[in-house]
């Protein structure tokens, strides 16, 4: 096992491996930037070492700086959190370089599944069902009325050199396939100067639903689970949920099973996710993330495994002794990302927190790397913590989320706390109708009234 | 179900009943003596009502201050949380009378377990083991040998009159017998002018551990296993654990299976807590608390079952939906109870706290009313909070126990957090050797550093 692990990160995520490496009974260094200094995690790790002023290229991306602390702590691995360094093959190699164990699958994978093209393709070989399309532009010989039915309606039809929504057109049926065609060739020729289409599956109301896997490097991998995580702001995740409302039990046998075979295959190392959109009952791979997901508390609220105390074994070079079959799902999670901000505009509040209350009592888990009379500096994301709360269902589970919401109190700078509580009395939310587009709406329809 | 309740209590567990108020939709009045206006569960409840001065005997043992709340509120429902007159059979009368629903059991059944010697006839009778000891005073025509051959040596002879040790001698072995009768008949003539003599079971390193029960007063009734409570301070649990070190899963299923028959035909009605001392793989019945228990939380986190929740659904006429077989126990939880006193000398320190930070993260619960800036009374019971951590096993949980004391800040006044960093890093604790001398043995070896 690791004598001492650097993590190479900040905020509420640099606690939560700083909590993991104590339970572990493993030495922690901290990394922090000038602004960083008085954070949480810099205050309960054994060591720690400032690696820079406040801009991430000069503190938290910054590799040289980051290795220097190693060196100079002793540290033996690195835990790269999520953002920053986690997705970087190249700080990976230079890691393994120097000896120094990266807390995350090898390079390789990484940069695979950092290359969209690259990652379909190696989805696609792995069984993992994308979205269907054309083989490549639709050209003037193909008989585009057969491409269209093997993909199946609705089809989009869009231009190759495309993007911003130009040239770009749904046949929501065979009647319509030749208009859209046409007219997308003519909107392609006149934005882009080449009219080459493709043609994919329309998905109108998909939902986002990933599934966690969990693999050591050798051949044996296992899931937990889908995260739903469709209420989205701007292709940001706003609350996050598990088990999804739109899965049965058989499906969630079915896909999960799929990604673990595929994760086998590929000898895939630690935790990863793989991300899908959902519509009419079928999965579609958007791509994968080679890293801790910041929504992962709401897998181990209903597994009650620690993904990151397996990551960090797994790292250290032992196999995954969870089988599939000891991978129980209890009950139901929802996670809520607490910001910064103002709770209708969105725009960011940093600041001091003058007084900070999170709530208490069963079923309920904060991660947050704030605490009274800390001042959440510019400079980063504005994440003031994550509220968890776990139920025996789902209904269970939205009263404790209601109730934790009243409860908890964040003064001195805006919060988006408001905005979820106005989510969990939404019957849309109750009733767990939503799809990606939803709260995009929601947000504008109220911001109408 | 209820539409409003009235909270009889004060301090965490007025919140921990509060909280499940919400989760339940129902309306919430929380009562408060003078002292107590600035409690969290007064400033969370939907209403609050001054009931009287600091001293509990006017405020929350006053009968008629609370009826007049219920009164005044329109309160259907009464919980009396522990404490106060959570086993007071009057009170549950008067409520009844006055058509209010007192959350616990009838007032027979607390009557009964309130006095001590037909609780104890009642237990024998409903089949759950007691002390086995000689039916009444050993009268000099009885063998006294056979009636220690039949209890099981050691036997502990004891004066009918006696108390405070005196005319109390343990006979190890039959040898041992003769000379123990003759010197308790005179210590007991000399110290009480009475030389009647008892013989019962010796139990010299037993521990604690009790049995949660919950019935619906129809007959139905299940147990949610056991807590270990043996790490007591003048007979005050300081630490609880869920599983017992010293049981095994087919004992769990047989002392428990005992116990929830015993409910079964005595047709009792909500939570309550069946106490044994346990010594050599057998149960020995002290006493039933018929109402909600400190230690709780314990149970909640290894069964997912929300104990608050049940006992109020089952009040107000539900039947028990859980099955014995629906009931799975997962994992390992601790409870430390963290007091506003001298970690050595267990003086009160009652007073302001001046910075308060929970710990939070995976299987981190905290059941507390404090907040930054609360000024804890000097007029009741010194609980700051619960800290409830829970582990896929006892290791993990222990691990994780440790890096919770070392988060957990509550400034401005003394706490018992250090003895409980000290007590996580204990061999005996660790190795879960302990019986209820063994943390007033520890304390006093402690203080003669």
């Amino acid at each position: 096992m690791f004598s001492k692990i650097l993590i190479a990160n900040r905020g509420e995520i640099a606690l939560r491996v700083l909590r993991a490496c104590k339970e572990l009974g493993i030495q922690t260094v901290a990394v922090h930037s000038t602004a960083d200094a008085d954070a949480m995690h810099v205050r309960l790790a054994d060591e720690s070492v400032c690696i820079g002023p406040p801009a991430a290229r000069d503190s938290y991306l910054n590799i040289p700086q980051l290795l220097a602390a190693c060196e100079i702590t002793g540290a033996d691995a690195v835990h790269p959190g999520y953002g920053f360094l986690s997705e970087n093959s190249r700080f990976a190699e230079i890691l393994e370089a120097h000896d120094i164990a990266f807390i995350g699958p090898t390079a390789e994978h990484i940069r695979i599944m950092g290359d969209k093209i690259a990652a379909k393709q190696t989805a696609m070989e792995l069984g993992i069902p994308v979205v269907p399309g054309s083989d490549g532009a639709v050209k003037p010989t193909d008989d585009a009325h057969a491409i269209a039915r093997e993909i199946g309606y609705p089809v989009l039809v869009k231009a190759a050199a495309g993007g911003g929504g130009r040239g770009m057109k749904v046949a929501l049926t065979e009647k319509d396939l030749d208009t859209a065609l046409s007219t997308a060739r003519s909107e392609a020729k006149a934005a882009f100067g080449d009219d080459a289409l493709y043609m994919e599956k329309y998905l109108g109301k998909p939902r986002h639903i990933e599934i966690q896997v969990l693999g050591d490097g050798r051949g044996n991998a296992i899931h937990l689970g889908e995260r739903d995580c469709s209420l989205q702001r701007r292709h940001q995740k706003v609350l996050e949920e598990a088990p999804s409302p739109a899965l049965n039990a058989a499906q969630r046998k079915e896909i999960g099973e799929i990604v673990a075979n595929a994760m086998r295959k590929l000898k895939y190392r630690g935790v990863g996710t793989i991300e899908f959109l959902y519509e009419d009952g079928k999965f579609y791979f958007i791509e994968m993330n080679t890293r801790l997901q910041v929504e992962h508390p709401v897998t181990e609220m209903i597994t009650g495994i620690d993904l990151v105390n397996e990551q960090i074994r797994i790292a250290s070079g032992a196999e995954l002794t969870l089988r599939q079959e000891d991978v129980l799902f209890e009950g139901h999670a929802i996670e809520c990302r607490i910001n910064a901000e103002n709770p209708r505009t969105f725009a960011p509040s940093p600041g001091q927190i003058t007084y900070y209350h999170p709530p208490g009592g069963l079923g309920v888990r904060v991660d947050s790397g704030v605490y009274q009379g800390y001042r959440i500096p510019p400079h980063y994301d504005s994440l003031i913590g994550k509220l968890i709360v776990h139920g025996r269902n789902r209904v269970e589970c939205m009263m404790r989320l209601r109730r934790c919401l009243d409860e908890f109190v964040v003064d001195g700078i805006e919060s988006t706390i408001p905005l979820f509580r106005d989510l969990v009395d939404n019957q849309d939310i109750a009733n767990g109708m939503y799809d990606i587009h939803w709260l995009e709406k929601y947000l504008a329809a109220k911001s109408d009234d």
